[in-house]
């Protein structure tokens, strides 16, 4: 039963090193052969080294090369996950800062709102040449599992015009369990959950033990924990209008609303300065910086580091290795997965991206029925996938007109921009990033000239001061270095999830 | 071929007089039997009185009564029209002014956002009361013909929960069409249209002429003309941003989107004061209640005017009397019709209403299937289309929860306040609507009690001072009086559909 | 408003002169430009001559052209009717005595049974063939008028293979409603019909008269009428069985359902030999080879007979001229056309070909909603629908593991022959047709080669003696001459819908 | 974890005793509390008092009552089974004879074909009173779990109009799989097989061992294996036929489409007759008839056989209680089970009752989309499924025009008899059963008056002789007596599924 698994953007070392770890932890799939890629070959080789190291310390028959040519990697591919991050940090500090000039203020901003739509712009057109990729050398049922952000949009276009088998994959709907465990009392197994939604929209929609709902307690017991009605006061509103707690992070939440983030005055009632996730400006921004800078003049401390152990207490909770688990044994497996949702919650459109359970087994990824999700979650959904459908279509089109009707319909920038300015937020979003978006070189151009001629006429628009409502500074590696200890868990996870599992696996 | 037509709000003398005229120009129909209805006494006996006189001018055999007894109104009628307004002057007044003390700006107020919501509240459960009638006491296969608004969210009512058959009808469509010719200056006889969407929110997403397809030449002439680029900025700046032309006035349109009427100090920028319709605050309320006033105070002027002709060149544009002439001639009609959409326009929910074309004839009412709307004016539909379900549950319920989602949801409310400055609103309409509201009766009594308390604890948050950012003063009769020409034409037709048919009409 | 109309097939004498007819009838339209293609340049010329002689009769501006280039002839196209008939009468005699010689006893067989499947075999790879040449050199949005049979299944193809728009027409439901006014006693004119399901398979499910619906007393009236209660005994006893009418004639009807031609003997209880339509064995077939005999004898007289004249009286009943006409002038017609189903018949699959009342006119042909068949008549088309499907993708791919699928399916070759015998007939029907089926090229060899085989061992099972059960004489031309007063009308429209027609409009 | 489980029709020995003992073998369900009821208070206590003894034997606290009151059986209940026969092995007999008598030889007649559609017209009126008796007094989430046949009729009604949750459960999939594994040569567990279709008619859509499909081998080894070559060869000339092999048994699968059984001389080459389930004429009649005599007369000697031993290795097959352990314990099983397709089989319609695999575990029953079924599988099953449909809404109705047509689509009636003669068999078959269908009364009054008349004018047409093309006599108690040790095993397990499943375990 040996695999081939390709890993596109290899250089995430988190993603990277935990997927080949969590994979051969599985006594079937240790003899797996491992292909990594990615654009950086510095990244690349420091990533390898790592993981060649666990692997000889762990005594598996693995096997891992490395290479900058994708096409080589994909060849005869089973699977293939991507971890890459189109236009990296540099891109991302425009998704933050551009509509920050229009009153825009983002804590995250990877998965709607002007970031998350231009991260999409960047993203589909490379996630659509590694379909081709894996179309044209890749084995004919190869599975694509994504984790490129933003997730709903970027699998959607795969989907839709990848023309390959793929699965979106996000840890979110975990730790809201352990939260919502740890409120009751019980540990998570014992609580039968149903999510549904879309990907960071995702609604607990049934939580049971033994049979018996829970659902309706949990306002009041959110209410009085005395750490999460502090932390948490963007998703506890949200449980308190709508009836339903939601799987994403204080900060996700406060930016996919109009309510939360209209206001810079109103901001800091809303949310936690404890963690980035919590709802800080631009806080996902700070943390990937400060972790990159980390990372790399800590490498050689790394190295010397005592090699990852591949022990099932070791094993993560990505849904990756268990999928291919279950694919490859015939075990059964249980997660919660972004897939076309072809009628699966019925009040949502059958095109979107839902993110719902599913069972995995040899037959397969199998996505049961949920049925309607409660009316003011789906309205909720409802407005981000209309978003989300623009978008998608905008970024494999190249079309602007599209990407405008993005922007306007996103419920936080609606709120806080009229239409002449979301216009030329787009404008200027479009000239910032345009080396990443060749699709609208022609756009690019025109915008350019656009922003000139308003810039002279006196009518740019894009003047708001200030760094946001609530942001911290970028610490540098020296700072860091300073506290080490206080930092370093932080650092050595330079990725949302496993910062967010941290805050949730609090409670546990 | 006698039929029995049933008119509920018959004292609604612009809608009721005209439709007894339309109907009785069909030649086929001069025999028709009229049973008005009302609640109040007087109005129906003075737009009796005048109906009447008409009839006998006309030398008709029609019959006409008037009850104030309902179910005897609709014993074993065919039709049944329903023009009522629940709540009146009185409650609109609330409509209006209670979401404005939150900085909630509206101009019509009546088929969405905080006016329409309501509205709906009130008016639903006395429309499925008349439901409840038909089925019990009308023919077995009557045809209900609602023009009371919220148009869609009244009809969505009646279609899931009445048991009978139903269409709404709104003469938006043809006013578009007009202006649409005036530009391209055709007769409007030579276009070929489809429009499509939900009442008030209908795109014309097809305009030709002669196989050829205008739309994209109508930005360009709407911006040229010096007239419609002053009246029409908002309906012009959805065309620039959505690529088509939507039914809804000016006034109607700026309301139902975040984006015009948010900031108090641009609404001015967006609207024209030279008709309410047209974005004026309040607007439509100030209108209604001065034709109210000359109404009751001039009654005794129109018995001494010339009594209507019934002939075509008289005939109105509302479809009520064409789709009856279609369903017992035969007569094809083509027309606009509020239904269920089962699947009509592809991207919208199978359950909404929507607007679309539609075709009459001895075969009853068929709604061909419109396909796919462009993706943002779809996405702007959804947005309205989620809040109205949700509206419509709660209104036959009588659950507040859902009603104040539905307020947090509409875009324009969400754009302005923030959760609790909703749910307080949603306090103070209950409270403020209670007499014309018997579903709720516990939840406001409850809503009353915390309003108190938040006053007295100073957290009272309706305190936006002013009458909004485009507000004229209502005129009383003696300064009407002053002017007659000049306002009589408004006057005499106190209704809006008039009124914006009156300013559509003016390209023709 | 100059259109250019291209008629493939136009060597179809019947049909390519009256469309000429028809189209040119409507003043707007009498410049339009025809363009006939044929294969055979003889028919072709003869045709061509006849309608030149007749437009230069009427003094009409039209141009005429005629070519053996389709694509000349498909050039800048607005309309194009397919008349072919791919094989001519010598492949439709083997559709009709193969089967036979199983025990497949079929009239007409160009619809559904043996001998339809295989006429679709022979002619979707053609018909795709023109749609090709239309996506390339037609106007961009040409429409496509299919006529050729069998109509459900060539339609499918098209509109699921073909990428262009695509309509298929039939006269069938006019026959029966001239059929039903006769019984009723009043126009046809003054009834509201609707009529639905598949082509050839289509049910009265609403005949109303002044909104009052007749279907109850239908099954009484044809039983007592002395003439339709023993030349429809088929449509009678289906009426009598699932209640309702259906459109097609006796003699097809009983060849697709199980019940009525499985056993020889009891064959000449349902049908009628008065006319070939009412049940004949292979009676189609007959009065074709009978009819084309004749033409080709009798040109000469033809061209001295007086030319057809273009009026309003004289203009035939074909959908086709008044769809042209709907959609040019935008004058409403409302008919019965093949479309894909796409929710309209709500208890059919989305993917049939359903014939079905639509309404056209400038703004193009919408077919509104019919809602359920009564269980048993869909029950009947389900059946149809799915030997169709697979038929159809057979012809697609030349995959004859699915025709044999597909003539398993039928339901009268399922009710005579055991599986053995269905795939023996396959291999003899594909070995006499080779010439028209270059798809099937290898699996024919095949065949054959498995058709000697069983032959050598004695296993042949095509040994059903005889004509079938009600077989008449082929006349030869002298035969016909000597009668020719009785015989002209027929022969004069050697074509199945004009022989219907005759027949049901003798109760007109 | 106490649960309360109810069995109805629980002198059915076999399921009801294996039903106990499989549920006692959960650990978690050990003190499970059992309701046992039948209209038979003798079979009821002899069931009773057998499964007493063997919870006293294995020492488990489960509880067990045991009463003819249903309503107080079902209280409070949360699963509730039905083992029941409605008309018993009396109308059984009838369901068997009486189409006999018109040419339709059935093997087993129990789900399809007039007996199928008989049995549902006796039980589905008392499965819905089972229903309502359900909501009325069980748990409010009690699951219903259907074991009654015909299977997808009577779920079908539950479904539509019971108002609770069911699913029907059948355990014929398994043994296809037993048979597959032994052609293979492989242990069951390593293939992962997706099964799906209707009831009866599910197909092997996909058999795959470790990746790799094996559903193009399984023809060249069924043909080969000298045992299942002789005894399935309606089964394996399906495979040949339409691609894909299918669960049911060949006896039961030659009775269901139009090809096998429909020539009375034929029958014999296509069935064996060394299993009853494998063709005979009424075998399963046959077969129920000496179960049933048997036991009657056995019953002292069961009593003194060693009692059933709940452990791992003794628990049965049978869906049930793997389901309620997997709602309980959380623990994930996969079955196939037969519930409202609603898009699951994608080329089915929605409202179809489908056999297809689901994931159980605490959050409920889920069914993952299985896409389209191959075309040809979908036609044989979209066939039985209009019969169902029509058979369906006939017994809630009690409509026998709905019955008559659900006859005359049946597709063996339809291949055997015209429709005079189904009339008449539906007249024969209800009067036969007239004590059963009390939702008829009417129609059998007027049915009897038609045969009367019809037998006294010559034309009664139920005239076939003889007992069929291959029927068996049943054998005496004293018969069996003899040779005891050979049909041992037989009548033990008087009921099909162990009797198939016996059949299907050989090749294990």
């Amino acid at each position: 039963m040996s695999i081939k698994v390709c890993i596109i953007g290899a250089g995430s070392i988190g993603f990277t090193r935990g997927c080949v770890r969590d994979i051969l932890t599985v006594p079937e799939l240790r003899d797996a052969e491992f292909a990594l890629t990615d654009i950086s070959e510095r990244n690349l080789d420091m990533v390898a080294k790592l993981c060649e190291r666990d692997i000889a310390a762990n005594d598996v028959p693995a096997l891992l090369t490395a290479t900058t040519n994708r096409r080589e990697a994909l060849s005869d591919a089973d699977y293939v996950f991507s971890f890459v991050r189109v236009g990296g940090l540099e891109a991302f500090q425009t998704d933050i800062d551009v509509p920050l000039r229009y009153g825009v203020d983002q804590c995250v901003g990877d998965t709607l709102g002007p970031g998350g739509i231009m991260y999409a712009q960047r993203t589909i057109p490379v996630l659509l040449d590694f379909c081709r990729d894996i179309r044209e050398v890749a084995k004919p049922d190869c599975l694509f599992i994504n984790h490129s952000n933003p997730m709903a949009m970027n699998t959607w276009a795969c989907v839709q015009y990848g023309g390959i088998r793929v699965v979106g994959l996000c840890h979110g709907v975990t730790g809201g369990i352990w939260q919502i465990a740890h409120l009751l009392g019980v540990p998570p197994e014992e609580l039968d959950v149903v999510c549904a939604g879309i990907n960071h929209q995702t609604w607990y929609i049934s939580v049971k033990r033994r049979g018996i709902e829970q659902t309706g307690r949990l306002l009041d017991l959110f209410e009085k924990d005395p750490e999460l009605s502090r932390t948490e006061k963007v998703r506890i509103d949200l449980l308190r209008r709508f009836g339903y707690y939601t799987t994403e992070s204080n900060g996700h939440c406060s930016e996919y609303v109009p309510w939360y983030r209209k206001r810079p005055d109103e901001i800091r009632d809303w949310i936690d300065l404890g963690s980035w996730i919590n709802g800080e400006t631009g806080g996902y921004l700070r943390v990937c910086t400060e972790g990159r800078n980390w990372f790399e003049h800590d490498f050689p401390n790394w190295m010397e580091a005592p090699p990852m152990r591949y022990t099932p207490e070791q094993r993560g909770h990505e849904h990756g290795s268990y999928i291919i688990e279950a694919l490859e044994t015939g075990r059964v497996y249980r997660g919660h997965f972004n897939v076309r949702n072809n009628g699966c919650i019925t009040n949502l459109p059958d095109d979107a991206i839902v993110e719902a359970p599913g069972y995995v087994d040899g037959n397969g990824i199998g996505i049961p029925i949920v049925g309607d999700l409660p009316l003011g979650c789906a309205a909720v959904c409802n407005a981000s996938i209309a978003v989300q459908r623009i978008a998608v279509e905008a970024a494999v089109s190249g079309d602007d007109a599209l990407l405008r009707q993005a922007l306007l319909l996103d419920p936080l920038t609606g709120a806080v921009c009229n239409p002449p300015e979301v216009w030329q937020m787009a404008d200027d979003l479009l000239v910032a990033q345009a080396q990443w978006l060749p699709n609208y070189k022609k756009q690019i151009a025109a915008a350019a000239k656009r922003l000139a001629a308003e810039k002279k006429a006196g009518n740019y628009k894009g003047t708001h001061k200030g760094d946001g409502a609530a942001r911290l500074k970028t610490r540098s590696v020296s700072e860091l270095r300073k506290n080490r200890a206080k930092h370093e868990k932080q650092l050595l996870v330079a990725d949302k999830s496993a910062a967010k599992r941290a805050e949730d696996a609090r409670g546990k």
